[in-house]
């Protein structure tokens, strides 16, 4: 891990080597995978939204014993247990937050007022602006893209994060789609300070998740994720029986509520964390085709790193 | 318009200075924007689509009189009157086409038995390796951005892009979401050896779709296109009140049969080229939120190039 540092306003507000945040991920970023991404120089990120508070109070403690470098929790603003991780995660240390699905006004000031950083997910421009108005510190753009729980306008990457860089003066980062150093390079060219990075580091060998959920992102070819649920709660997964299921719900005119039944609350943790994979919600990114192996984290990020700067230097001779 | 030229393997291809194709648009890239497209070094194309033949006949001989350089023709694969055009199009001496919305095998052998050089339009990696083993020279990756007629699978840019990349050692070309420096630096460090651009080149002062159309895209904002008609023909439109009708058909659960008497057929014509919005298929891309202006497509072309250079010699200092 000898390669050089690359220095964008996201790695100063952060305090990190490499502009790369590891996205918090229901039952696959635990201390285990942050640990190792925050020691590679970029930032880890505890997924607190399939945590109790007690599992969140164990993880953030073998996390800080793995790691002295930044790391961040992430909190989906949804998630029943926040009102409480909040103050935990206060008190052992944290000092970063990714706030997503919800409203940034929720969190942000308790937040700020406790001095820590705070980044909020965003799928348009204009939630941009207002996450800009509230005092949040970067804002992540997600685009369509990218696996579990999505915005309902379905502008992609290559879309939104322009039009976010123009909408505010924070850094942005982009998520949606980035898995390797090319797609990180055209990230950095669309204006981004830096990338967040989910299923690529869901399927390396720190990642918490079940080793069927791994293989199923292996074997998965490049038209195997649909984005479901749109009229209930957007979310991308792998194409299963459960999608299945969901599809002919759909097609017979189902109800909202009928599809709220359907999905329930325990769909995630089946296939991620217990590899139950045809009754489960496989949330996973469009780009899972790319991915063909479940290397260590800490050579994914340098990997990506080393390739976008070889793919950034080639090009400027163009 | 003195920029250096940008060489890549598609501008060797086909002989223009910068690697740049203007999209063929039905009702909007008659001669003359093909025209002002080809004269300012990009790839100009005529869109046959919504041409008779005599009509196509007037179009091909006005673009000839208006440019030496290279230009091309599209040919929706689909399109009635393809077979009387193929002919007309090879004794007018056009020597590129870009065929698209069907199946390559249908033109490329014909086209390259007469010399010509073949593009084709593909929606997933599968598609692009078809295509090299059928002799096409060069593929259009088109992403779930792109404005009109749309693959099924929903692969945007970001996704598609490296993934044909990988899997053809064909010039790739990159399409949607693609209307500026930025957008055409990210398709550069996706591995494409150029871009497609549409939705920007529609409009400009030479596009020739109506003045309400353009002004309809200068006034959207960032998510006012959808992809529509997914269970029929997935094509990506303003949200207007013939999207409506389409939302609500599809809310009472109409028929494949309903929903295509509802789209019928002239439906792009009337918004695009008479101008009557409302009940009209208004084709755009998903980027339109980023345009705010009807430039000459010169201009265009000229700003698209010196912004993806500047981006790129800028990067490559990380």
């Amino acid at each position: 891990m000898t390669m050089q540092g690359m220095d964008t306003p996201l790695t100063r507000l952060l305090g990190i080597r490499h502009p790369v945040i590891q996205a918090g991920m229901i039952w696959v970023s635990g201390a285990r995978l942050a640990a190792a991404v925050s020691e590679a120089g970029g930032l880890g990120t505890l997924g607190a939204g399939s945590m109790r508070p007690d599992v969140f109070l164990d993880q953030v403690r073998k996390l800080r014993a793995r790691t002295d470098k930044p790391w961040a929790v992430n909190l989906p603003v949804f998630y029943r247990h926040v009102p409480e991780i909040v103050p935990l995660a206060l008190r052992e240390g944290c000092r970063i937050f990714i706030t997503s699905a919800g409203n940034p006004a929720t969190w942000t000031p308790v937040l700020k007022d406790a001095g820590a950083t705070v980044l909020h997910v965003v799928a348009t421009a204009r939630q941009a602006a207002k996450c800009e108005a509230l005092g949040v510190d970067a804002v992540v753009a997600e685009g369509f893209e990218a696996g579990g729980h999505n915005g309902p306008d379905e502008l992609t990457t290559m879309v939104l994060v322009p039009q976010v860089v123009r909408a505010v003066s924070l850094p942005v980062v982009a998520a949606g789609g980035i898995v390797d150093g090319r797609t990180m390079a055209a990230a950095l060219a669309l204006g981004a300070a830096g990338v967040q990075v989910g299923t690529r580091f869901a399927c390396t060998v720190e990642s918490s998740a079940h080793e069927a959920y791994k293989q199923a992102i292996v074997e998965a070819g490049e038209i195997d994720t649909v984005l479901a649920l749109k009229s209930v709660m957007p979310v991308r997964l792998l194409k299963n029986a459960f999608w299945e299921q969901v599809r002919a719900a759909e097609a017979r005119g189902a109800s909202p509520e009928e599809l709220r039944d359907l999905l329930g609350t325990g769909r995630p943790r089946q296939a991620i964390h217990l590899g139950a994979l045809p009754d489960g919600e496989i949330e996973v990114g469009q780009a899972v085709g790319a991915i063909r192996d479940v290397p260590a984290a800490a050579d994914v990020l340098a990997g990506m790193v080393d390739e976008a700067r070889i793919v950034l230097q080639g090009l400027a001779r163009l």
